[in-house]
């Protein structure tokens, strides 16, 4: 892979490092001697584990949470592969600003602030920027169309990664948890795109219905995003080429929050099969990035469970959503308070005097 | 099965009716309009649904929240199915009490009350029940060995299950969600005999390896179950039989609490494998009850996710958990918020002016 040579995306992946080691151990021996039988509250305990090495404390701290929506349009629309027209990417951002929506509610529900962020919505949402309801990060009026050629050029592929860590340093004073978000219609299609080519599997394999085709929607995507890829020949070891040949600048915009908050050595928490997307270019350019991610939950969206597996995390929840916005990272941050509750506050054996199990 | 006759289980076996049907259709009607991609919130919806059922209403109270933890022990350690020694179940009590065990710690996550319920340690706890700290509902101390004979009398059965229904009456004013949650030594022991008999599986599918068992202790704990359920005959038609022969005073008390929240018309949360346990004697008693119940989760522990099919259930969380204590429960409380939000925060197409997907 050719490293980008812009000053910001250089910098931030140079201040990612993996995560503290040593903390982990001090975290695992501490919970190895929690008066319950042996490691019996399971994977809670290990993601207990990775806070401590993520923010290198035995109290590690993730009160203050922010969820960024990043948002964009998607040229491959005009290929049929949604059935919601690109109207609502705008309509939606309006409906987050209204704090109507899903991510809304499921935010306030775990004390998370949502941020909303135009990456490249194909519409005029300056108004709102202006006023601060939402970012203006905005790389172009949408992607183009990758059924025909590239969805951006290199440059804007940065641009859009760029946008990310900016915002992750905006949020960076008032955020102890990131959690990742999505909107923009016809975004699993670049998804699809990004996760076959950087996990080495068939379009078929990786393409769902979305928000909702038929068999017969299902299978000419499937056949569009097969041609797209083999016009466009993403190299799966060069992330922003996969990012600018098939992707979307939420979706850049997505990996550089991730990258940000690693480099802020911060937990990360991924909501969908986009979010993932964007983690597995995040990863293309930062391996170490990876241990500062947290898989909120598996969606319903073919191909999700196998970005997550590519990735080599397994997700905490698994309830059959498919909705993205953030929505599945922001009920899993609940977890992630729950397993800091039990590294923090759960007594030993010593401390609680409770007697030790007997060889039987 | 013969019916009780003892006045408090019988009123409030039946005061127990089926859920809101009226109330489930206009909450799906809501739901069905949300501004998302059809039912995109999977399992969360049908949550959702079910609370506004279960309460009859489509703003749901499940604001107080109280895990009931029981607390019993039981005769069939002697015969060596546990590697800690019977003395913990107290030791946890005064653990429990002290606020430093996991439940405490997850319970205080999701803003839960934890009352801790004495229904048959086996050892003197009259102190912490004089100083409010604990509620004494002590049947005995401790089950006789179940390999042996009866676990206890049919008296006692009914009098464990009319403690909970009691604590469930005592927690009334101050709960709108109820939580169950377990503390006895052994007690994965009755909980297996108990689900092999109403489910109709053989010891060996649903017995696993409890607070940390190695295969040879765990194939010696299949052959005292097995002889123990050849010696006893329980009724799989009467469910007070299963509890007498061999069950646990823990387990009856977490029935009684499940039916006195059915009776109620609030819901209750189901833990781990022993709750589930408690929970098939409670849908024994009042098939209705069923509907009440949330099942929190599914644990490592063998046996487990068959009695939650044999219930009906789906479980929230798959987090490898096998602590009980009402730990599994208590995470999964913080799922009821998000759903609840759901149903009340999220705004329908109309009201956020989205536009509804187009038939391609």
């Amino acid at each position: 892979m050719t490293l980008p040579e812009q000053h910001l995306l250089t910098t931030t992946l140079s201040a990612i490092t993996p995560t503290n080691a040593k903390m982990r151990q001090t975290a695992r021996q501490r919970l190895d001697q929690l008066a319950i039988p042996h490691w019996a509250l399971g994977r809670m305990m290990n993601l207990a584990e990775d806070l401590a090495a993520i923010t290198s404390s035995m109290q590690p701290n993730i009160k203050r949470k922010s969820i960024a929506v990043m948002a964009g349009d998607h040229g491959i629309v005009a290929a049929g592969v949604s059935k919601f027209p690109q109207a609502v990417t705008m309509e939606m951002v309006r409906n987050f600003v209204n704090e109507a929506a899903s991510i809304n509610a499921l935010a306030r529900q775990v004390g998370a602030q949502v941020t909303v962020v135009d990456a490249g919505v194909a519409g005029d949402l300056s108004e709102l920027a202006k006023s601060d309801k939402i970012i203006s990060k905005k790389v172009a009026l949408g992607t183009a169309n990758f059924a025909e050629g590239p969805a951006m050029s290199r440059e804007q592929a940065i641009q859009s990664i760029e946008a990310g860590i900016e915002v992750a340093e905006q949020l960076a004073d008032s955020t102890d948890l990131f959690g990742t978000g999505d909107m923009g219609i016809g975004n699993t299609s670049p998804s699809s795109a990004i996760i076959a080519t950087l996990c080495d599997r068939s379009i078929a394999d990786v393409t769902g219905r979305g928000t909702g085709l038929d068999d017969e929607a299902l299978n000419a995507k499937v056949a569009t995003l097969e041609k797209a890829l083999a016009l466009n020949q993403p190299d799966p070891r060069d992330g922003i080429d996969v990012l600018a040949k098939v992707g979307g600048f939420e979706i850049g915009a997505i990996a550089g929050l991730i990258l940000g908050a690693a480099a802020q050595h911060k937990p990360v928490m991924i909501d969908g099969i986009i979010s993932t997307a964007g983690a597995l270019i995040a990863a293309s350019l930062s391996p170490a990035s990876v241990e500062y991610m947290i898989a909120g939950h598996c969606s319903v969206e073919q191909g999700h469970r196998i970005a997550l597996e590519c990735l080599g995390k397994q997700p905490l929840l698994d309830l059959d959503l498919r909705l993205g916005e953030g929505t599945g990272g922001a009920i899993a941050m609940n977890l992630v308070e729950a397993a800091v509750a039990i590294l923090t506050e759960v007594a030993t054996f010593e401390e609680a005097a409770v007697s030790q199990p007997k060889e039987i």
